[in-house]
């Protein structure tokens, strides 16, 4: 019966599940090759390398993912034979937390960590949207001083130049949620005494400012008001502040952008490249720390944790100046972040480069890098507030912008020396001929598929081998061996007119058996230049 | 009111989920840098890497696990928000047979590739026994040839030295389903016309067979005959055969062992060493392959299947022996492996020294890789056969394997010098002299804990440092450093007997400022002899 009814099943489809994408070849190798670079930087920076499991315990991976209210929407989660709830990472952060409580004793205090690896968002999948991504990211753990931020944030700019991001395309934004308390207080939203209240409010201010990019002065406005309407016509509620209030907290986000009209000049373009649109933030050179820091002073007011945040902003500006960074990483109170869980200073690296959307609009290409301080996350597993802070880069994005700059393509463009089966009972012959190309350091191998040697050919060139190495009946018994230069035969097809011509060409050469190893290597030397 | 409730809520708890477990720091860079040297191997061989999600259908995923009857049982599944199911990839094989059915038409064919990354299994964890695991394929797809099998194993023998397994250690063992096919036919248990007749009993007989090492000869027979008591009493029932078709298949199984008991000798100890008792399976001395080849001949009999198996053993044989890897990978037909996919050739590499259990007893490491010839896993997808033949090594048990024989530890068990934090107001002071260390290529960090120099010492014997380097306000303002030579020191303290000895040891120097790079190198480069 079984049977009769499995022979009813339809083929299964051949399919990764929505959301979910395949990674071949030469993109594996760029992005491995990228994430090396970056982790090379954090090593040196004394931190050390921590795998933890893909799956934790909701319970330990908590309700941290921004914009939603519902309990762990956006997890993809199960629940385990003993019924407790599993649920994949949606990012590297939530199980550091868990795993600094659990082996606290163990670990160096302060305790410097990178991650790298997948991350999973059960989210609606979109265009460029998946629902598995890589993530990369740092932290340090047991450090209070703000000095741990300002080593981050230089240590991000340091990783961004390893990926492959040149100096002046990018820029990180630094900024302190506690200023933003303190602007909050001073407009009766934050009570020291009451953490809790006006939660919810606080919530939706936050979540306004950081649409900035997005939607510009007049639409953070509405937000902080009644509330907006959006091109769709759906209607998103404000936080319902007064016309006092909105201006102050509009006078945060643009604080020290003075009268030239704050953030919306920011993409003032400065010079043209090619292909891509040059344009500069006007963070370093456009905005002065100074003048910055003194608007947020005022703005902040008598709110101790206001001005808390502004001095803590101040020693980062500092020791960022100190080490000569301060062309790379700037004060910016427009950065705000989404993730509820920030206590302190709050980063994000943006590029500042141009790219064409798939619309065929210039836009700027954007954030690829955040992170900040959260003081309170390792406090839910043990009660005791342990400092953190660190950055997470979005390994895929930075992969595309990499693409998009023609920067990425560095890995081995090549596939390998193909030796043709040209007769299959002299399979070991061939092997011995691959074995010693391997043996001297050339990636090569055996065509193992079935046709003749015009299919072999043409696989030889999908794999974008360099040389076919032919031995048939008539060169075994000369004892030599037939190269096919395929690389210098793609280039001289696109160059010769003439049959004539092509007939002349030493795309194809005839050597002494012996000879083989030298000769190939001679001719991938000679592709190489 | 949900405020209410939060407070209410107990804290979680710190833990990984049961089965799953955390890696740190150098054993991290560990496995890093074996896969790292192994992957190269396969680069080498001219397989492309390829990354699947962890996430695919359940469809997709199929019903492969060993041991299994229950659909899906020993995969974490879950369902989607269109009803879909999906579940975390128990190995790498079937997203493998996914992917070449989705791509077929812009692979080229064949098609060689590598995967390397976790995979989960749903199953009852135990010491030693995770649910979460590397694994590290490499699989060659639209080869039908057994040439691609022979490559495999060889390249396999290659990935394992190159995983730090030295030759000798270790015996890459092959065999073919299509034999014991054979010798199921002249036993009447299968019917090339009606291949899924006996199916069931042919499962039991494979089982019975692949717990040849644990069992022995006489579990087996138990096995083949009406069942058998485990030590807990605990009775599996048996495949019920005759007699006769019983000593067929032992005979199968112990096929050119001779008069000599079979099996059960190749655990003969032929040598020892201080911790790892050095024994060498038989196989490339002790089994004449001619034999062997012989005896299976006569055993299938007139079965087709079986004659083409040993025909194909045979020429696995001779590939293997012409390029001299014949003391490594070697015919033996006690190996048949779990998976009910494979459809020919199946390998096996084991691990051939003897190692202490938990239990203190002795015995062999055991397997670390296998795979064989899978022919209709793309066909449940496309309905066309693609034949594809593959291996997966263990990571985590080979990594376990180099641990035991002192092999592994290559990975730097140095930490950073660590810049002691005498005065929190230099603090930029400190970061710059770090910034001129790692500018150099030295690992460093300045000390961002709190605590006083005591304190910071601990930390930095926690973290494996070399260096402390020390700039109090004495040498500030004689423009000098103290640096302290920590690897010394703890080499000191072990050798020297008396207070005074201590004192005059030079494990710590001070240095002008100028000249600290300088010398925090030669004290590495020191150290580092």
């Amino acid at each position: 019966m079984a049977k009769d009814k499995k022979k009813k099943t339809p083929r299964p489809r051949a399919e990764t599940p929505r959301g979910f994408s395949d990674t071949f070849g030469a993109d594996v190798i760029e992005r491995r090759e990228m994430l090396d670079r970056i982790c090379e930087v954090y090593h040196r920076y004394g931190f050390d390398p921590l795998e933890s499991p893909a799956v934790e315990t909701l319970d330990a991976l908590g309700k941290y993912l921004p914009d939603i209210d519902r309990p762990h929407e956006g997890v993809f989660a199960w629940q385990d034979d003993d019924d407790t709830w599993l649920g994949l990472r949606y990012d590297l952060t939530a199980p550091l937390a868990r795993v600094v409580a659990q082996h606290r004793l163990a670990l160096p205090n302060p305790y410097r960590r990178y991650a790298v690896g997948p991350v999973w968002r059960n989210e609606k999948p979109g265009p460029g949207r998946f629902r598995q991504f890589y993530q990369c990211d740092a932290d340090t753990v047991g450090a209070a001083t703000v000095a741990a931020d300002a080593e981050i944030c230089m240590m991000l700019a340091d990783a961004l130049e390893a990926g492959g991001i040149a100096r002046g395309d990018y820029i990180v934004r630094i900024n302190n949620r506690k200023v933003l308390n303190g602007v909050m207080e001073e407009i009766g939203l934050w009570d020291p005494a009451n953490p809790e209240a006006h939660a919810h409010t606080r919530g939706i201010v936050l979540r306004a400012i950081d649409k900035l990019d997005r939607l510009g002065p007049v639409g953070v406005r509405a937000l902080l008001g009644l509330g907006r309407k959006d091109e769709s016509g759906d209607f998103t509620k404000g936080a319902e502040l007064s016309t006092e209030q909105t201006e102050r907290v509009m006078g945060f986000v643009e604080a020290g952008a003075g009268s030239d009209g704050g953030l919306t000049l920011k993409a003032e373009p400065v010079g043209f490249t090619s292909s891509v649109q040059d344009v500069r933030l006007r963070g370093p050179d456009g905005l002065d720390t100074g003048s910055i820091l003194s608007d947020l002073r005022s703005l902040v007011g008598s709110s101790a944790v206001g001005r808390e945040g502004v001095g803590e902003l101040e020693m980062i500006a500092e020791l960022i100046d100190a080490q000569g960074y301060s062309n790379r990483a700037v004060i910016d109170p427009s950065v705000v972040r989404g993730l509820a869980y920030y206590t302190g200073p709050v980063y994000e690296a943006e590029l500042t480069f141009q790219v064409t959307g798939d619309d065929g609009q210039r836009r700027q290409f954007g954030s690829v890098a955040g992170g900040g301080r959260y003081d309170d996350l390792v406090k839910r597993f043990t009660g005791q507030a342990v400092p953190a802070t660190g950055i997470s880069i979005g390994v895929d994005r930075l992969l595309a912008a990499l693409r998009e700059i023609g920067r990425a393509g560095q890995a081995e463009a090549t596939g390998p020396v193909v030796i043709l089966t040209m007769d299959r009972d002299r399979m070991a012959a061939y092997q011995t001929i691959c074995a010693e190309l391997r043996n001297n350091g050339v990636r090569a191998e055996v065509f193992l598929g079935g046709g003749n040697m015009g299919k072999q050919l043409k696989y030889a060139d999908k794999r974008a081998s360099p040389i076919a190495v032919i031995e048939g009946a008539d060169e075994r018994a000369e004892g030599v061996v037939t190269l096919k230069d395929l690389a210098l035969g793609a280039r001289l097809a696109a160059e010769i007119e003439t049959h004539a011509e092509w007939k002349a060409q030493p795309a194809q050469i005839t050597v002494p058996r012996a000879d083989l190893v030298a000769e190939v290597r001679r001719m991938l030397a000679r592709a190489g230049d």
